[in-house]
């Protein structure tokens, strides 16, 4: 629970999804280190392997307090999947609203040897087909995050004197170097504090792109390959894949240079897709300038987010139809 | 509940009793702020009046899950007691401990004049006698509020060469601009960024005294007499008034400049006494050098410290006795 | 690259040149410790020797984008000469503006054996000029460092009750114990953390002289003496020293205390001198009044800082008369 302060937000006042993400993360990360140490055995920490995607349903502004709650929701051999819900209240009115709800998935690393992956104490179900449908998660996030390993290869080249509303006239990169209070008990880098960064790039591509106010739509989902070493500097970019009309798709890149103390490469660590929408000063939204595509690359992606896009729509129709019909 | 960060801790990894305040003192301008919110009529802000003479009873250590819990436990015509609770967790062993439990008292501002205080809406008690206990802590504190208001005058001077373990040796100041993230809704300083840092500057002093790691043993009672507005220069300075064997006794002083805007002079916003303790690496007490006071203020200071220094400890082991009779 | 939040501005809006400094050192050391990592042999840390005179053309407002470049012009046997650009960029007007340059020396130090420094891989050069003139400023700042920390002895005493305009009304210090995470991966100081504190304590000598909006015109050469381990307290002062009609010259010392773990006495870690301008409400320069000076030392500071600000200001005149027949 906490005040959102004026430096949480951005220029109308809205607070960046990228804290959100930051609490939502900071919450799993307690609960589920908690509970792969709630047996006698090895101590571990709780590493965040992965974010499912992440809708946000209502903007939250700078006075509001924010709750978070956590629950354990499934647990495999090796992993925690945690579900966690934020509501944010405005103390002086009282109105709650939802913000958002995310599920995050943990692995336990040993505090002596953090290559080793330690076994997790498995949580009772109330009832049997809530561990079918925890295992079908399961599943379901180990295929998409072997899927992404493979696919990660991409790099962001810069342009000169771009265009406006091209893709090189907004994209953006950032670079930072972890600082202890970045890390967590294992000296790595805490998986909310990378993804506020790149919710900070992706929100720069955004206002660029459309010069107006923005703030975050949903984040989809995100998988941590690789561990981000205290004292490594990471390179944060940006481009935009796709508009809608109201929409922006932002496609975010982390890579990782241990550059002190390794002989190892550069490499990239994590990457997501951010999804952006403009708002006028009412808070109402806005239409968005068509990203305008040039390379045969750039038309590639554009058709794959408009894919991603149409998908979401259309998953979205389907749930509002359920809940009408219930 | 959140977790603690390099950023909080001193060099042997110990948190700052000042960022323990400052968590203690959102957590209670939520919940009265709420309350005061929670009847239709003008919307307000809780600042913060007071807070009661609080003991810090464990360290909290880096890596450590502080949580922190709130309830009203009275309420005046235009005040609200708040009662907070901070447990400390380990989350690798499951280890809680309670570090301190704290008690406050806020006013509800009015959102559109700073100037008028709102009425409170009163709250139900389980028993009467809960109500009369409440409203004899209500008296007392205006009492003191009253008393420590006059005798807020002094000044500390700055000494030349000082010699080893005199008051001047280790008296410290500090200067702070006041910015839009250290202030409420109302563009005032939070209590809690005053307590924050005068538990820095009470921490500096206690060091320059007796070189080694120092912890925040307990503060005594905080009074908030004068709103410091942003934009305002703050000086934060600490003397020590009195050594036990194994405790230092430190006064500090808030003075606010509101020197951009305003025709004010420069007037003193806070004053508060803090008591420190030294600690081996272990983690075990050590003794104190005994404070060598030298001009008849200092003397007097000295005895005057002493005085609550006995009056803490006859009270302590009176409550002791009177558990161990339960 | 990185967006300005409200913790990093004065009450105008302005963001301080202390939050820039941070940003250009930071920049600093990860591209002269990559580069001086980049070839085979013992693994090591930049450690920040000086900056050069850094102009701040133009402020930065809350809201827009500071873009960061940085690229090594010069190498010598032990230290890496760094060059940085600031471009500010107002992301919803697409205005751009360079805020400044700056010139920054680093010295790669052992991450096994602090105090030794190791050999820096040369860089190839596209004309020999290049290197000529590289070798001349290597010379030069050699030659001024070595005369700074002789002249480095001076101290600010206390004045009670100072008249209004004088050196002792306006003068300001702060005190601040060194965390974790001010540090490097050595456990010392990162220069950027000095330099902020140093133009917050500047600043706030400014603002206390002419009591309105102020910011930081330029900084002096500054010179990096000694290491300040994580632990110690350090006090950063201030006093002024020169006033034009349009600036205020300020200047800062920076004494560290290895209070604890060390026998070792305060020493003087750094020095410089910081301009500033006062500003009106709509950003216009303003006269600033006249600083008072009464004692001899006060006097002959007065005019080797109008010496100063002459020389500067003939310097300027013959780039921009030099510029004009280009």
């Amino acid at each position: 629970r906490r005040i959102m302060r004026p430096d949480d937000a951005n220029v109308a006042g809205n607070v960046h999804g990228g804290t959100i993400l930051k609490m939502i993360e900071e919450a799993g990360a307690i609960i589920s280190t908690r509970h792969c140490n709630s047996q006698a055995g090895e101590a571990c920490v709780a590493a965040l392997a992965r974010v499912e995607r992440t809708d946000f349903l209502s903007p939250v502004c700078i006075g509001e307090v924010a709750n978070v709650s956590a629950e354990i929701t499934y647990t495999s051999r090796h992993s925690v999947e945690v579900q966690v819900n934020v509501m944010s209240e405005n103390i002086l009115t009282g109105a709650k609203k939802v913000t958002n709800k995310a599920t995050l998935w943990y692995v336990p690393l040993s505090l002596k040897n953090v290559n080793k992956v330690l076994e997790v104490p498995p949580i009772q179900y109330a009832r049997k087909e809530q561990e079918d449908e925890g295992k079908k998660r399961y599943e379901e996030q180990k295929l998409d995050r072997l899927e992404t390993k493979q696919r990660n290869g991409d790099v962001i080249f810069p342009v000169i004197n771009p265009e406006p509303h091209t893709v090189g006239y907004s994209q953006s990169s950032l670079i930072h170097l972890v600082g202890p209070s970045d890390c967590t008990l294992l000296g790595f880098v805490h998986g909310g504090v990378t993804m506020k960064l790149m919710d900070e790039v992706a929100g720069i591509v955004a206002a660029r792109h459309c010069k107006t106010n923005i703030v975050t739509a949903s984040v989809d989902a995100i998988n941590f390959h690789e561990k981000i070493k205290k004292g490594s500097v990471i390179t944060i970019s940006g481009r935009m894949t796709f508009t809608s009309n109201k929409s922006m798709e932002i496609e975010v890149f982390v890579d990782a240079d241990p550059f002190v103390d390794e002989s190892r490469e550069r490499y990239r660590a994590v990457s997501a897709f951010f999804t952006y929408v403009s708002l006028s000063k009412e808070g109402k939204p806005l239409p968005v300038p068509q990203l305008l595509t040039e390379t045969e690359d750039e038309k590639r992606r554009f058709e794959e987010g408009k894919g991603r896009y149409l998908q979401t729509k259309a998953k979205r129709q389907a749930q509002m139809q359920q809940a009408a019909r219930q």
